[in-house]
């Protein structure tokens, strides 16, 4: 399953390239995650108050073309991989012509507030059931 | 007493009129007052780590000339006005050049860690005596 | 007469205090001028590729209440201003319960490419009558 | 050949995880990179005005340990793989203490303003020699 958020380029984001800042598509991909919790049925505050908290582990980013000004973003968003104690999401980022512009994805281990590797399945069973069931 | 500090224009500061974005100059202001804070002898992260927070409340902001990546910037940084319950930093910003780029002033309370409001001279009497003894 | 745009916060901007870094709400004006000017009818990417550029000359931002990750914000946005050779946009900043979080406004030269000044009234006729008319 | 650059976490920086946000590590390998090349004789910003321009097309990141404020952070870089139409270049990122906090790489093509691939030993023989050399 996966799902789709959209929104539009924020000036800010532009560099003097004329083109979106490398260093956005990151925060572009959490918004896909948060979103695609949030579709799901559980919103990543939520998570947090719970003390489920997902530090990122690793990051990779291909950039096929540029995002600009004036585009509007859609990012998909699915589920990769799921284990007790990972979670890996991948990304499409597209703008308003379908073009394909960045291609990615994140892995997060699942932990306490203070970054302590925890076990999904026994912490959060229903959680965990909802996620793989998402697949 | 007024302290500097000087770093390079970072490239994702830029944006796309190929100057520096306006939302960073605050984000230099906060190196300028905690640089200030750490060259008066107390860091800002022992102040958080004590539960005293300095939540901004009002910000202001000239831009006399843009920055541009390539340029060392360099931020003069004083306390203005300092009670109680407030303290008021102001800043001037230069490139290499000495040309002002900007001119600004931030407003923060003294809170603790749940944002309440907190009277400093009370709660860190020594703390106020230092900055006070330094405007 | 105003409009209203409206985003969730995301998780990149809050910092350590557990709120939104203040330097968001820059970028927060700025989301509100740009969709101010597209409800107008001129979106900012089409006056930049007419040679027209809006750079910052001051800013200033009162912080009330602060805005947290799980937000839905709302940016209320109306010219304050407009002169032949500058622009004043005010700006209110909400969350879904309708706390006023933010006041701010925001101070723009009309420019050329290259950042001169330019006169509006000669050079965009249509475009200062359009802004005029929507005070 | 591998130089290094160092800087203090910025307040802004941080999330409420109380950790650097990741999406800072892209724009601390960006300071990285373009050190480098200062090091090695040649400033970033004197390439573009040249029409030299090295958009990113790969990124990835290895995160291993949490960047926190009031940490002074390192960043050791060095070209991985030099070609006439792209350029790698690898990261560490160290903290105060020597700790190995992230881990990554950038993949980048030589393009000219308009984004379009060039060739760098033709384009600009001396850059590509200079390059080489250091590898």
């Amino acid at each position: 399953m996966f799902t789709l958020v959209s929104f539009p380029v924020r000036y800010a984001e532009t560099d003097q390239m004329g083109i979106v800042h490398h260093s956005n598509y990151p925060i572009w991909f959490e918004i896909g995650r948060t979103d695609h919790l949030r579709q799901l049925g559980r919103t990543y505050a939520s998570l947090e108050e719970e003390g489920l908290l997902l530090p990122l582990v690793n990051l990779n980013c291909k950039y096929l073309a540029p995002a600009k000004y004036g585009d509007e973003i859609e990012v998909k968003t699915r589920i990769k991989k799921l284990t007790c104690v990972r979670i890996e999401f991948a990304y499409e980022v597209y703008n308003q012509q379908g073009t394909l512009l960045a291609l990615g994805f994140t892995e997060h281990g699942w932990t306490d507030r203070k970054l302590k590797p925890i076990n999904l399945s026994k912490k959060q069973p229903e959680l965990y059931r909802l996620l793989q069931a998402s697949l």
